[in-house]
């Protein structure tokens, strides 16, 4: 606790890293790094632990910056703990194909824990982890094997606080007590426009404390370290709810513009630097410079990490003699491996089975596969009724004290905050052992695409159950194979379209097919067009089948549940689903951007829908056998002068990937 | 303010409708509006001015149902009060074509001001009417005309407060100390998982409080009608802060469900119908029955409305004597026509012009716009310095208590809150008097979809000025019509994309031709293939035109600024932009989604982008000339064999609108 120059000396360290790597890129943003160096060497050195030598070592505490733009303060520590970033990476801050990009991003650096940059996600992954911490422990710690008891920190700026997102996912860590979630705000009065006082008025702490947290204020975060590691240790002493610290401090701290949005996204300028270094007593005329006495004193907490790990493994060494099933559940789970043959579990349907909405073909899927893959943590945003992702027997996921759950339960209710659900979901796919899902109306997908972008960037495994489509997925098996492409998908989110209305059971549609993006439903040699579509109108198409068949015209039907997993088969399946020769009408009760890519023709709704019965709606609208059919034949009239009629499957040159 | 039976009758007559609507239309949500009638009938009755003769009454207190679902109460009083909604109307509630949707759509209904229904965006178009009264007050109103005094009103409930979007919009509006914004929030516990302990257990006056709101509680809801009265004049009676009145009501009050998520979002059955109406003193064989005397008692509030009116503009009479051209000007404003000429501050260019960033491009043209339309309220979610959306002597609307701005103010700083912006935008829109623009990055925009698709359903004058964009606006002409087509575009909100790096001026670019969506920029009647691209992309194609050259191939180039705008030219224009018998390559540096409708090939990047220099960026994924030109001659040998080669603009038939 006591501290020394050496701790100046390194924090002062962090600081000119940041300087000289946003100088050496003339971009990105050192007021941060500067302002948060003594927090973040106080919570490194004193509170966490971790292996920098194994960045994945399951038991340790989870770090996120929430203000990502601040990303050089993290990539400094994690060079000066010996993390595989070397001072060379810190050289090349912000360049093409470098490690350290200008926002951190999970899978381009080691022990970055989760891709942040767009305000408020990083606080909302991090009630993910501490979701995911909480549950996975309260799932296979026994007695005497606290196996798994890590925390989470996380830094987040003003700037978070402002994001929807961030309130969300607060709201909900409250209400769910997670003891092992610490915050520290970056309350440096600093935002792009200027003074927090233009837009920020509102007392941050107290809304923390409506929300069930503890807080904390520590005045002087510039300099006053002990205040702000016993901080640390009183947040880690409340067990029965998450903490956050206001850290007020100063952007820019040492520059001529400390205090100021200069600082904020600007390197500093030449003489400012050289003023810095003097000031903390650095030479001016060096750059990327560190003292080996600094990397000495990370280097004995790193050793300390090592030891930590190192322990842990004999512990779980015993834990796998006593519990030899979890442990093998434990490592399977931690390898990303589903369980041998989960498959079968998957319901299979015939086509003469009954008509059936595919939410509630999703709802059996669940139920038959939830207690086949524990790694499965579901949820909706209040829509649970609606969604139907619940299944028979589920636990809610809640403070025990709240006697309507505990903290093994598999079932999150997320309340109505879908982005929040979104975040906190690529935080629970990040921590390891898990795999999200979440459920609510696909429309509102929408409302969290803040989060759904960051699942792809960051290659999260995050499902999403988006019910009340008028697309919806067509049929029994197409909803089975849904869940086996997303289930099986580790590095891609999906999201699985669902109908509110019932829908008929698809000729030819089996799990084989449709796993495959998409396949044919009717075939005919003679035909002269091919329709295309997917979900709700697929059944429709078929209908259409017989109506042109009067006028002797003949259809051949694709359904094409999944763009993207289609376009990921080979070319002569494609052209197999999409020959030449014929023209393609594609059929979508939605936008028609998109299907000019598989068809040459489109049906489909460039507005908004109507309220109503959903039959009259689609008459309304022509998405009929008749109306298909009337645009099907003007589809064969109109391609019959061009030779060759080409599928678009075919195309000039291929992308860039 | 003795309350009578024939109060009590009024409230279950709101009720009954509601159970009536809800029974017809076999769906819908009879909950909300049988626990709000009371406190609605008390708030029409007691404390709003408005007149159902003219729902466009400029003074007219707003009414903003933020639980959307709820809206059979908000018909049921239109009905009631005389509103251009018939019992009829109300028969067909959730019927196609009807003027009772689903949820309410301020197009579709006389006395809806504001489209709900996803959650949390009705509060904070409520905080957008609000700021829009308070800074039309501060410009128009003289001593001795209050001319524009009136209020905002909204109810909402457990969902809205757990959105994200509802807390961004809920701490600005504290922030601005908006003393004529009164919410009431119905505390009813419940919503579709079930009783709110299940995921919010927040202290929500406690939040409302740490974001500077006046609070409130009454207990009962359903019965203390003097309470609640009392609670709203002592929210009037607080003009330097916005109030919330919790109002804890039992949801489906009356029925044997009451208090049970299963009143909440499905028709009451038959018999809990007929025992509700025996309850109630209603003659159950009967639906749709009104008494007399409650058209009576609701038709002397709306006589009053009318006389407010008429003082109103007797008042304004008055006013346009003393203050002409005030008075000529808030006509013009509300008539939504711009001022003469006013296109002549858009700045033009040349081609020799220099290279400009078009973000700085826009900053200009705000520069010379914004004198000479006063309806411009413009501002940023915390990036001013970034979007360039400040202009020089702007004043920033706050609370004058401040001392940083004050009501008449233009520029609006939203902090760290895009979907707050987007909805508080659409509020803004919707008072009648303003165009609201607002700025953030172009990836940012996404945050606030949900808003963003509501401006669009809406039909709301709403502006984005999307910054750092990769695929940015091309020029300075194409940038003034940009402006030009989003001024004046009175039914639909504009996205404007524009560069962070500098781009040249474009041959043939100008307003006349960039207000078209596409145009030519480069004509060969002898050419071998179009490239369509847009933004700063479009200067790179001009530059591949030599590289081709030097082959013997000849290119037309495209820009397409705007697609909607583009579909709407007729199609001989469209043909002479994108002719038929050559193929089209289309250039973007970002998805080619959509892309395949306006060409026959496509060069684009299907992945997300990188971190680094953006000249480097732009050499990683070869969108340099050479790169064009490579992909140019693959798209023309590929097209070589098929005749005719047509246009895409050609298609087999139109979409239905």
């Amino acid at each position: 606790m006591a501290y020394t120059d050496l701790d100046t000396k390194c924090i002062n360290t962090i600081r000119i890293l940041a300087i000289d790597a946003t100088s050496a890129a003339n971009s990105g943003h050192p007021g941060a790094p500067m302002g948060m160096a003594p927090a973040a060497h106080v919570l490194f050195q004193k509170a966490m632990t971790f292996n920098p030598k194994n960045p994945k070592f399951l038991n340790r505490d989870r770090f996120v910056l929430s203000n990502g733009h601040g990303c050089m303060l993290h990539y400094a520590l994690l060079h000066l703990y010996g993390y595989d970033l070397s001072i060379d990476d810190l050289k090349h801050f912000r360049q093409v194909g470098s490690k350290t990009p200008g926002h951190p991003e999970a899978h381009d650096t080691p022990g970055i824990e989760v891709t942040t940059g767009p305000l408020g996600q990083g606080i909302s992954n991090a009630v993910g982890l501490a979701i995911a911490q909480v549950q996975a422990a309260a799932t296979f710690n026994k007695p005497g094997f606290d196996l798994l008891n890590s925390h989470t920190y996380v830094f987040l700026g003003d700037g978070c606080l402002q994001e929807g997102v961030a309130a969300e996912a607060i709201s909900l860590a409250g209400h769910l007590q997670l003891g092992n979630l610490i915050a520290v705000y970056d309350d440096n009065h600093i935002t792009i426009d200027g003074d927090t006082n233009v837009s920020f008025t509102e007392d941050v702490l107290a809304r923390f404390e409506s929300y069930g947290w503890h807080t904390q204020h520590v005045k002087d975060g510039d300099n006053d370290l002990e205040a702000f590691e016993i901080a640390l240790a009183n947040a880690k002493a409340v067990t029965d709810k998450p903490s956050v610290i206001k850290l007020t401090t100063i952007i820019g701290y040492g520059s001529k513009l400390q205090g100021t949005h200069s600082v904020h996204g600007s390197p500093l300028k030449a003489d400012d630097i050289k003023a810095v270094k003097e000031k903390f007593g650095f030479d001016p005329t060096k750059s990327f410079d560190v003292a080996p006495e600094v990397y000495a004193a990370y280097q004995e907490t790193a050793n300390k990490g090592a030891a930590a790990e190192q322990a842990w493994n004999e512990l779980f060494d015993e834990y796998k003699q006593q519990y030899t099933l979890e442990a093998e559940e434990l490592i399977r789970r931690f390898e990303k491996r589903l369980p041998e043959g989960w498959q079968n579990s998957l319901p299979v349907y015939k086509s003469d089975d009954p008509a059936i909405a595919s939410r509630k073909l999703s709802e059996t899927v669940l139920g038959k596969v939830i207690n086949t893959l524990p790694e499965l943590i579901g949820g909706s945003a209040d829509l649970t009724g609606s969604n139907l992702t619940i299944w028979k027997g589920a636990v809610d996921f809640q403070p025990p004290s709240t006697k309507i759950g505990d903290y093994s339960g598999r079932y999150i209710r997320y309340g109505v905050r879908e982005h929040g659900m979104g975040a906190i979901m690529n935080g629970i796919a990040a921590y390891g052992l898990h795999i999200p899902y979440g459920g609510t109306f696909l429309n509102f997908v929408s409302y969290a695409a803040g989060a759904v972008r960051l699942s792809a960037l960051s290659q999260h495994q995050v499902i999403w159950v988006a019910t009340h489509d008028s697309i919806g997925l067509a049929d029994g098996n197409e909803t089975s194979a849904a869940y086996y492409v997303a289930l099986t998908s580790h590095h891609t989110p999906s999201v699985l379209c669902l109908s509110r209305q019932n829908l008929p059971q698809l000729e030819n549609s089996t799990i084989a097919n449709a796993i495959k993006g998409g396949y044919i439903v009717h075939e005919d040699e003679e035909a002269d067009v091919t329709l295309i579509s997917t979900g709700s109108e697929v059944g429709i198409c078929v209908d259409a089948i017989k109506t042109l068949a009067a006028d002797g015209i003949k259809a051949r039907v694709v359904s094409l549940p999944c763009w993207e997993v289609f376009d990921t088969q080979d070319k002569e399946y494609r052209l197999s689903v999409l020959p030449d020769g014929i023209p393609i009408l594609s059929v979508e009760v939605y936008t028609t951007l998109g299907w000019e890519k598989y068809s040459h023709e489109q049906f489909g709704l460039n507005r908004f829908g109507a309220s109503g019965p959903y039959k009259d709606i689609y008459k309304k609208f022509e998405f009929t056998p008749e109306g298909i059919a009337k645009r099907a034949k003007a589809t064969i009239d109109f391609w019959k002068g061009v030779t060759p009629i080409r599928s678009p499957i075919n195309r000039a040159f291929t992308q860039l990937i």
